[in-house]
């Protein structure tokens, strides 16, 4: 790293971080040995280095502390809540008495860091994810022209999580010099010594491969970690690690370095002695009771409606295409908007984005797990991220996901290349699982546009609804069915044929939907009318709303999907049916049951079940 | 690397290489065109490569590919599948003219490879894995004392993929030395160039960070090419990473290192120029139509009964513990088992197995993708993996059990934690969406006990299934419910409380099926008698036989369980039911549909809607 850009701190300001420490070890002991479980030895490691960010380093607002004004901190060894709990206690977010309250039902202090928490961007607890989160704010402080820093505490176990380095390349290749690494390596995972020890030099090698300054400090010498701190502020160009060799359960003997520690609090009977090693007990106020649960998390900024689509040549489009075209629209009216793909912006579309708005596209590399992650870090700083690839390959990401929902974010990802219609390039590239994934999300939105027009305005929709929404498009062109003045409410769904001589009620989305198209025009011929529905919405449903449309074709229903059976279009609909206490008289679930393989996108759909003819065949049976 | 052990290869080899790679250029590039799509620029750049290792470096029996007596090739680049199919045909595994089928619906060789073409061990095509499935391979051939090698051909692209450096470093930190990577190192991604480009000496310092030996080569140059691949068979101690220089579309100026040429075969009308470039065209008999496909697919290896469990002391057990218990009786019996924990073994108990069988026993550090997919590797060669994590962070190896589905691999998985039950720890460790993850995998058994006696039967029976078999364990100490005879067949469930006056049915599994007894004994004191089920299999279910058991309750139903509403056990018996003609009489889900918090296990079950109280709530309401 370059030289320090100021002078070194004063003795009093050493001793003052110290003494910072040394209560936040012994708060760290105390909340947990309360509790009765928790990390206290993760929290002792790393206290020297908290205290110098909080204390020293960070220009941090104990008020405000996620303002996009100040430097942010994750702490991605979210184990280690207790110690984030007790500086922002320090700091003056909250009283120290309410770090007693640590993993209480009423408490907002969970054993792992939420939003729920002032001064928590993204939740943490799944380890790796982290460094991601600090990108993607470090994108949004870039964007701003801010001056503002990141900071990101990584633990050395979780530096065995692929997702570290997706996001180490990341940053070194975009010479994010707004993002600091504190790597806390203490050399103990949970069950065992971890993999590199206290090889400080294979993480300085590590980090620098990917284009990083890397410092190697003591963790627990105070003017080192200051000294680092400086270092990493003056270094421009490239991120920075400052490696810090530590000792968990730093300062209690009989803790410090000693495996079978971790994720053990301090014992009743022995905790008095512990305290008594860093100079404790320290006298703690009891609580009040208050809760200091984070009153506004973030929203999607609101913004003027856009020029509506237009597609009113009537060429059959495909949506992921339509995808591209409706970011295009929202960037001219929404600033916030920034799109990362994972290296498929030309399968995705989202490169028609990219063309006009460079500055907000990322290309983001084949690496799914930091995509989604970075968009959470976008979505703290109040962007709104939109992430794209194979919806096949979101898989990847589905942890992340999971942490993005519990991180209460505002994230939009859109998978494309869906079921078997995607034909020759064969199963690895077809996501059949994509809707019982999203399904599975808390607060998830599922989108399944069946033309352009509904792709487009259900991405416009994304952009406006909090929460995790998840857009799945389709290869195929395929024609438009809506005019671009239809409006597409979530939950909501389509009635595209109708009569009152409906004998079944059939609903699909994307290609399938247009197979029951097809299928409804065979039927007419021999003179059977089907109800056809178009699913847009997956999640959230209206049952009641769906269930007075099969009422109304005899009870008769047929879901088809291009998705395996579990989780999809036809477990949603019974389910939600079922929920408010109604059942289809007869029903009959399309869905790809077996292993599919490469071949022509309607030899597929035929051959897996799901094409018009199996759509009039379920009729013919069940009407 | 160390000194080459061979002497140079003579210049009749060097120049047979040669033209082993002209041809599997052509027939990459005659293939794709007549497939109509297609990634031939991809295939190019590694022809020299990978006549390379089949014609000079491998120990390959084109007769009995996948034997463990030779040497295994993974192409973790899956879309240059049309190489791999040149160079199995230019060996004698099938003739030439298969590969002209390529990617047609009723060849077995598809867009991207899979275990049905002879010669593949996993399914690639999804980026990134390949690298795993090569350690799993090496830890085979390691416990078999063989001395077979592994070679892996990666691209350049899929390094950005954070699992290529889980499995770096787990291979380095093991010293596979009989690991070869050769990274294709093209310098075009999909959309855009990759990363680093050329930087040939980045690569090198990340896989020399990880512990390899690593050589930079001029991918193109035969000599180079194979004198790198005499060093690194030589090389002891280390895995070996040669890293190739190499030219998109190498050999035909017009596509040669362009951009926009990614996925694309060479127009009809350029073929002929394209091929005349490289000497060619090369003739091929037509297709006799004959497929090629793989006869047979690993089975999981048969083994004696092992002795039963034990629980007559009638203690309460956690799942988890009796996982660990099971591994450890089934070692003594079947000595194909080998069981990976990604640093929990601790808390999944699956270092009970490990202390009774260290040398079958990895501590895969906290890297969840390597896991899994080295899991594939290992079932290639006939072992018996077992994995374990937290449930919920197997979330994160999502894509990777996906692909072991359509690697037709035979792994166990087992995720324990499952659910609010967990506690204080907080939902960042709450497994809530795995049901629904596991359901949605083609092949696969999803098994959730809840006691100790059938978690150890089910983990037995997971042993001799093939196919992808999951486990959902649960923290807390729970009364066992079972006696040691007891059987549990897949598919099967339990009925654990019955009688004629039944009001009602309620299905449960793990925490919630006590928190069923506990309210069927609440409502047996007010008079309702209910019937209790254990749903020890959640997937598959026999329908018509869970159909029989709510009929005799007058149709009612109620599911409870520690999961989310959406792809569970509610939906699970609600879908099964409905495929089969069925509906309940009246019906409640109960599950989790809040976002939980830290808290006491039964404050949560309570706070989130699974408690007895919840549970006898909903009986008196449709009862």
């Amino acid at each position: 790293m370059s030289a320090a850009s100021s002078a070194a701190p004063s003795a009093s300001t050493v001793a003052a971080i110290r003494e910072k420490a040394r209560r936040l070890s012994i708060l760290s002991m105390m909340a947990t040995t309360a509790a009765g479980s928790g990390h206290p030895t993760s929290c002792m490691s790393a206290a020297e280095l908290v205290a110098g960010l909080f204390f020293y380093a960070m220009k941090f607002d104990p008020k405000n502390p996620t303002s996009n004004d100040a430097d942010r901190f994750v702490l991605s060894k979210g184990h280690a809540a207790p110690l984030l709990y007790a500086v922002l206690a320090e700091a003056g977010t909250f009283p120290e008495s309410r770090v007693m309250t640590l993993r209480q039902f009423s408490s907002e202090l969970e054993g792992h860091p939420t939003p729920r928490v002032p001064g928590v961007d993204a939740a943490t607890g799944s380890l790796g994810q982290g460094l991601s989160v600090g990108v993607g704010l470090a994108i949004g402080a870039r964007l701003d022209k801010s001056s503002t820093r990141v900071y990101v505490l990584l633990g050395d176990g979780e530096m065995a999580e692929g997702q570290v380095w997706e996001a180490a390349a990341f940053a070194g290749h975009y010479k994010f010099d707004n993002l600091t690494v504190i790597a806390d390596v203490n050399a103990l995972g949970q069950s065992a010594p971890t993999m590199y020890q206290h090889d400080m030099e294979t993480y300085r090698r590590k980090f620098e491969s990917c284009g990083w300054a890397a410092d190697v400090i003591d963790g627990h010498d105070v003017p080192a970690v200051l000294a680092a701190l400086d270092r990493a502020k003056a270094t421009r160009g490239r991120p920075q690690a400052i490696l810090a060799r530590t000792v968990k359960g730093h300062g209690v003997s009989f803790v410090a370095g000693k495996e079978n520690w971790h994720g053990k609090p301090i014992p009743k009977d022995q905790l008095d002695a512990a305290l008594k090693e860093l100079g404790g007990p320290i006298t703690i106020a009891s609580d009040a009771g208050n809760s200091y649960e984070r009153k506004s998390l973030p929203k999607p900024p609101d913004f003027p409606a856009p020029a509506p689509p237009d597609y009113s040549d009537g060429k059959p489009v495909a949506t992921r295409e339509a995808y591209g075209y409706a970011l295009k629209r929202l960037g001219k009216v929404n600033p916030h908007i920034v799109a990362i793909s994972g290296d498929v912006k030309n399968s995705t579309f989202s490169e028609i984005f990219g063309d006009a708005f460079p500055d907000h596209f990322y290309q983001g590399y084949i690496a799914e797990q930091n995509l989604v992650s970075a968009g959470v870090g976008l979505a703290a700083r109040g962007k709104v991220p939109f992430l794209d690839s194979f919806a096949c390959f979101l898989s990847r990401a589905y942890d992340q996901v999971r942490m993005a929902a519990i991180s209460r974010s505002n994230i939009n990802l859109c998978g494309s290349h869906c079921g078997v219609s995607i034909g020759e390039d064969g199963p690895s590239q077809m996501a059949l699982e994509d809707l019982a994934m999203f399904r599975a999300v808390h607060s998830s939105a599922v989108l399944y546009p069946s033309d352009a027009v509904s792709a487009e305005r259900l991405t416009e929709a994304m952009a406006r609804r909090a929460g995790i929404n998840y857009l799945r498009t389709s290869r195929p062109k395929i024609p438009i069915l809506y005019s671009s003045e239809e409006k597409f409410p979530i939950p909501g769904f389509k009635v595209l044929r109708q009569s009152a001589q409906d004998r079944a009620t059939v609903i699909g989305a994307g290609v399938t939907l247009h197979e029951a198209l097809k299928a409804a025009e065979q039927l007419k011929s021999q003179g059977i009318a089907v109800r056809v529905i178009d699913l847009y919405c997956v999640k959230p449903l209206d049952a009641r709303a769906i269930a007075a449309q099969i009422a109304t074709t005899g009870g008769r229903l047929i879901t088809v999907e291009d998705h395996w059976p579990e989780g999809g279009i036809g477990e949603a609909v019974i389910s939600a049916l079922a929920q408010v206490g109604v059942a289809p008289a007869k029903f009959r679930m399309l869905a790809v049951t077996g292993m599919p393989h490469s071949g022509k996108p309607d030899e597929l759909l035929d051959a897996f079940g799901i094409s018009a003819r199996h759509i009039a065949d379920a009729v013919r049976e069940i009407a």
